[in-house]
């Protein structure tokens, strides 16, 4: 992965960035909430929306008829998926921080315009390994109105901070806690629709935040 | 609130737009973690970091030696808290969706020139009150290499989806479990430092992901 140039900050200090595919692949595969940034009449403009990785490429979908989609393709754009870890508290101010994992990725967005349905199999099955052969099979008109895009890894940056407070020596002593609080997207228990028949086991969840 | 044009989307279905102040205050609250969309150079470029609301203002930090930060001055910017609550898992594929509130705030991002430290406590009090006042105090160099950044609310949409699976009559009957996974930003234990003196009480966090 080549470094792109520049690079999100979470907190003010520069953070261990990695450029490394399997740091990148296992922070993106961390979290299904992705953030985009794209251009819309040269404004800037975000969508929050699932993301999912297949090989060295990250994914997302929406309707085909929307505008952001639109706006986005063949288009630059810059996508973040972020999993916050921790809140870091320190003596002073000045030295909290978080503890944070997050990939840039920075290219243009490519419409995908064969195969449709295989990628879309994909982001269903990565939360739900084989919930898509059991599905109600894809009807030609819903694969119609479904837009898929993609991005190529190759502008791809981690940024990874998992250590706790870093408070000057003249601070440790200073009579206030300090430490971490840590923090996960976590999974409830699944709760199944009311005219649900019996005997149809809940779907596992495939993908934990790590 | 007026509403922006257009809006981010995370499903490919109109989900129920709001654009009063107490559910996008809501919205905002629910929790730490933004993401701003901004130009560099012309170039779409994504910022996560914490944000927080005073009153019907957004608000972030970071250094004052930041590009990003330096970029944003002034400049249009979209700013983004989403927080995902479940998976919703229909009979259907194309039913799949998420359980999500989500805000965006568009407009011209302004640094803020008096009175920065108050709104650095206004951050920290938030999330652990009352602990600004038992922090090592903050250091004029500490608050002159701080940037802090704000946005008005008069631009913003909440989006809010907490439904289970839509399903055509048709399909309800197909046998595979549907209903939803809940999702939840979750607090563990606190982990103090390792050197740190006895008989200090762990913060409270107030923060909670409603």
């Amino acid at each position: 992965m080549s470094a792109p140039t520049p690079r999100t900050r979470l907190r003010r200090f520069p953070d261990k960035a990695a450029y490394d595919a399997a740091t990148i692949h296992a922070v993106l595969d961390a979290s299904p909430l992705g953030h985009i940034a794209y251009a819309m009449e040269g404004a800037p403009m975000l969508l929050s929306t699932l993301v999912w990785r297949e090989g060295d490429r990250v994914f997302w979908h929406g309707s085909s008829a929307s505008r952001a989609l639109r706006a986005m393709e063949g288009a630059e754009v810059c996508l973040s998926v972020t999993t916050l870890d921790g809140l870091v508290l320190a003596r002073s101010a000045f030295e909290h921080s978080v503890q944070f994992r997050s990939v840039m990725v920075m290219g243009r967005a490519e419409k995908v315009t064969e195969g449709k349905e295989a990628h879309l199999q994909a982001m269903v099955d990565r939360l739900f390994p084989g919930r898509w052969q059991q599905l109600r099979p894809m009807q030609s008109q819903e694969v119609k109105a479904t837009a898929v895009f993609s991005l190529p890894l190759s502008e791809a940056s981690a940024k990874i901070a998992m250590g706790g407070p870093t408070d000057e020596e003249a601070d440790r002593s200073w009579p206030v806690w300090a430490g971490v609080v840590p923090m996960a997207l976590t999974f409830g228990a699944a709760k199944p629709e009311p005219d649900l028949p019996e005997g149809l086991p809940a779907p596992e969840v495939a993908w934990v935040a790590r």
